[in-house]
């Protein structure tokens, strides 16, 4: 449950755990055991009471988050005992839903790779890696392309599709040593850079020195203005909202936009779920690809429903290579 | 001729005027008596040596601006003597042309209206206004489009096209009170805002409480972010480049960017000269309009070519209504 509202940083103590009696599902409802639930930076802003299209979430209430399980018991027309099931079930070891729009249910029916990665790259995080990348990005090979918080779950997937459809250079931005030597070995990218370590201005000057033709922003704030003053005449940059914790107002600003005028560049938003009906199209795709050993999706996995708290704060720490995940039901795979 | 190079503020005494005899063309060019020349902000970016497209404008050299004028000789085979021009042919009387790519050349073909229109409403300022608002904003009925500068050429053309094609409300922003009664009164605005006396933002909250679903913004800046804060989820902001004179950087920086992504909003860059395949298709359904009485042209003009320092510092003191050109020849009409 939500104890108390972080005030900046998450803290561990924001969270409570309660035992309670596995709920019976009605009429219209279905019971799930979870297997596996991720977290996402968004989660923050829901802690906040910022959520941008839910109700507040309150102290008291079961976090919200999402998760795959196992329909055990069901009432619902449309929902059967053993289906495979993905949606907003909250950190809950056991799960009621009625398959309402704000859970977000859908079936999981491929059966080639663990269920797991219905929350990664064959969910949200993949499609919108992929949808976005290609309808916002509209990336042609040769296109130069930065990545930021390259190493993430969004990350790791659009720096791959990035190389198998022909962009050149692939640079992703990280902040550490050891996520950027893991970007270059098991990636594809053409180089990372530390933003930490390493002044990034001059770093893509040197990476590619005609401009940066699709910038896929997961960060704002200075990264965003320093790879905008170099975007090339038509550079499309996108701004990958349900990936990003940023808040409303940034203080310092952004202060090159000026050069979306200057270059008829365009920057544009992304909300997977304004593209439920692109899904298949994403997860056919990518399903090819991952099959086939052209990409690889990348899980960093917690053991135990408990560790959900460090698992969220993993994300702001920076310490994830992949996308965070908690496996909740020991026997799941 | 270009004197100096401004520090800020233009100035008039960064120009000067000389007289020399009219030059002949050679093979290949031809001669134009300029009848109009008009003045934009971009003049200053070339001022101050920052073009984007063309090499720096050096102190000794003729002032750029573009024009429409006769040809009174020709060693042009496209060109005759008699036919009406328009293109880049600098602040002078007379110039010579071989309608080379920089120079922009095109024959004004329609005789319906004043040939000064080609200066403003049936040339580039005009087809970028019907271009960048149709193609970038994609207007539907009932839409709730904000424009800034909006008494300005391009402004005062946006206004009246979201007016034809049905958004509302139409709300525009000016900084006087005489521009704002102007563009209630003569350009179909359903308000207007000055910026100077009032606040935007509350008047924003109370004119369109839903929020803004296309912003043509020519200022950028606290204004541009001041109605980010308010846009609509999807909504569209137009950077319209021909028109500002933004420097590449602004120190305060947009603080609202966020949005853009959280919103699934768009923000995209509008240049004129990307789009010359479609200046028929605007030439022609701005020509119906305008000769149906359902839009208006709006210029000021000021009389001789020693008036253009004082033209172009018009449009920096904000007192232009409607397009600013100057009457080079007396007999033009």
């Amino acid at each position: 449950l939500v104890a108390a509202r972080p005030e900046g940083k998450v803290r561990e103590s924001d969270f409570l755990f309660v035992d309670s009696p596995i709920p019976e599902p009605r009429q219209g409802e279905f019971l799930v055991k979870v297997m596996f639930l991720s977290v996402a930076p968004v989660l923050r802003r829901h802690l906040m009471g910022k959520s941008e299209n839910l109700p507040p979430l309150n102290t008291g209430e079961v976090m919200r988050g999402r998760g795959v399980g196992r329909v055990i018991v069901s009432h619902h027309p449309e929902f059967a005992q053993g289906d495979i099931v993905q949606g907003k079930f909250g950190w809950q070891e056991y799960a009621i839903s009625a398959a309402s729009p704000e859970d977000m249910v859908h079936k999981v029916l491929q059966r080639k790779l663990p269920f797991s990665t219905s929350l990664g790259v064959l969910g949200p995080t993949g499609f919108a890696s992929y949808l976005a990348l290609n309808d916002i990005g509209q990336p042609r090979p040769g296109d130069a392309i930065v990545v930021s918080r390259a190493s993430s779950g969004v990350g790791s997937n659009v720096g791959q599709i990035a190389r198998i459809l022909g962009c050149s250079p692939v640079l992703g931005i990280a902040g550490s040593r050891r996520k950027c030597r893991f970007m270059v070995e098991n990636l594809g990218y053409d180089a990372a850079i530390n933003y930490r370590q390493e002044d990034l201005g001059r770093r893509l000057d040197e990476l590619c020195p005609d401009g940066v033709d699709i910038y896929f922003d997961n960060v704002g704030g200075q990264t965003l203005d320093t790879v905008l003053a170099r975007i090339k005449p038509r550079g499309r940059i996108i701004l990958c909202e349900r990936m990003s914790d940023r808040d409303r107002e940034d203080p310092r600003g952004i202060r090159n936009y000026g050069v979306i005028g200057n270059r008829q560049a365009r920057m544009e938003g992304f909300n997977i779920y304004q593209h439920e009906s692109d899904f298949h199209r994403a997860e056919a795709q990518l399903t090819e690809w991952l099959s086939s050993g052209k990409m690889r999706y990348l899980e960093d996995r917690l053991e135990g429903i408990e560790m959900m708290p460090k698992a969220l704060l993993r994300l702001f720490q920076g310490k994830n290579l992949g996308k965070q995940l908690v496996r909740v039901d020991p026997e799941a795979e």
